[in-house]
């Protein structure tokens, strides 16, 4: 009889990050069951990347979940923001431990409870996200010392945390630069044209080129070097 | 000038325990934002009754979440489960570290993550929660350990936790009996006619009688010795 795969919950934005990480648990040979959410961010074209990666990765399980807006309200990549995307910033400066108008409150809190209330629905223990503590360093909710808090806080919150082995939140991206992620990915065979990262895309969907995460998508290539299939509009 | 209120975040749920959490976060002088989710429990008439309460207690800002039915599938309180709510069990047994069939996976994680969010995002630092270890130790997102831990965990995966003096989660009810609980509200003016607290309420809105919230209300009024509002079936 064959084994049944283990199940893993990916959190699925739609971004290089994620798409590598989905990649990744893939590798590891779990059956993936993605979550992405829709909370108001002014980048929701994203949500259709994620789209396409689930029918590249062949995901089945993919599940999008809607965010009321307000409760993100305080951040610049909210539609209910009236603070702009910050463009043309030294990126070198992110990473000081300054944390930018992006900053979302609490959004891998949010994102990781969901994924863990599924998971222990749906009997799996294995978490994954697309966190990086290289090139975002400033988001306090993208760093290992938050990640293992997120952790034992589940494994002691939660039925599985407290009678079986519990929980892992995986996050296999979390030392990486940009360039080694595309690497990774690209030595996994993803298709990063079924990515986005601009934080502030036209209406039609093509890229800034100057927000914090084009200018890193864009340095991440050049110094993979390989092409980026992004159109940018600067 | 007057001074402006400091503003709680308080997840209300349309209960005996959220009712009282409320009245005495406005008591403690907060202005109250109340948090609400539909999360396709069997008991969504409780929605209701959080809304009469809103109306009641002068909340004016009031949010209803809808959670998709499926993140939490196991648990017997969802519309999605086929386990049926159990009747008739005996709640001296309630406490004896036996995890109920209605435990719902992570559910104060993701309840208290949405007010985490939407604190830090309207400026908040306070969230209260009516979660109490005495009649439900068998839930391990009601114990002190977990609201501790989840604290912990909020103040080093958010900007206000690691920029300022961070988050407090508030569970004025955690050490209470039902009877002291009912006791206090009553003291606080509550008319518990506004609250349902069946799992399992008939389609007309009747409390069953017979499930362990049903029969912990039952026993909380008769030792708090005052009447109980409640209509029950059985």
């Amino acid at each position: 009889m064959e084994k049944r795969k283990k199940i893993a919950v990916v959190l699925l934005s739609g971004g290089i990050d994620s798409a590598t990480t989905a990649a990744y648990a893939k590798k590891q040979g779990f059956e993936i069951y993605a979550i992405t959410f829709s909370y108001g961010q002014r980048h929701s074209t994203e949500i259709c990347f994620a789209e396409k990666l689930c029918v590249f990765f062949k995901i089945f399980n993919h599940i999008i979940i809607k965010i009321p807006a307000r409760i993100f309200s305080s951040s610049a990549l909210s539609t209910e923001s009236e603070s702009p995307v910050p463009k043309k910033r030294d990126i070198s400066s992110v990473g000081n431990k300054e944390i930018p108008s992006t900053y979302v409150p609490g959004r891998n809190i949010l994102f990781l409870s969901y994924a863990l209330s599924f998971a222990e629905s749906i009997g799996s223990r294995d978490i994954f996200i697309g966190a990086n503590a290289v090139d975002y360093s400033g988001y306090p909710d993208c760093r290992p010392e938050f990640l293992k808090s997120f952790e034992e806080m589940a494994n002691i919150g939660t039925k599985a945390g407290v009678t079986s082995d519990g929980f892992k939140i995986h996050a296999p991206l979390l030392d990486l630069k940009k360039s080694d992620i595309i690497k990774l990915g690209l030595s996994l065979g993803i298709d990063y044209s079924l990515t986005q990262s601009c934080y502030d895309p036209e209406s039609g969907g093509v890229s800034c080129g100057e927000c914090d995460s084009c200018q890193i998508r864009k340095k991440g290539f050049i110094e993979a070097g390989v092409t980026d299939p992004t159109v940018y509009r600067k």
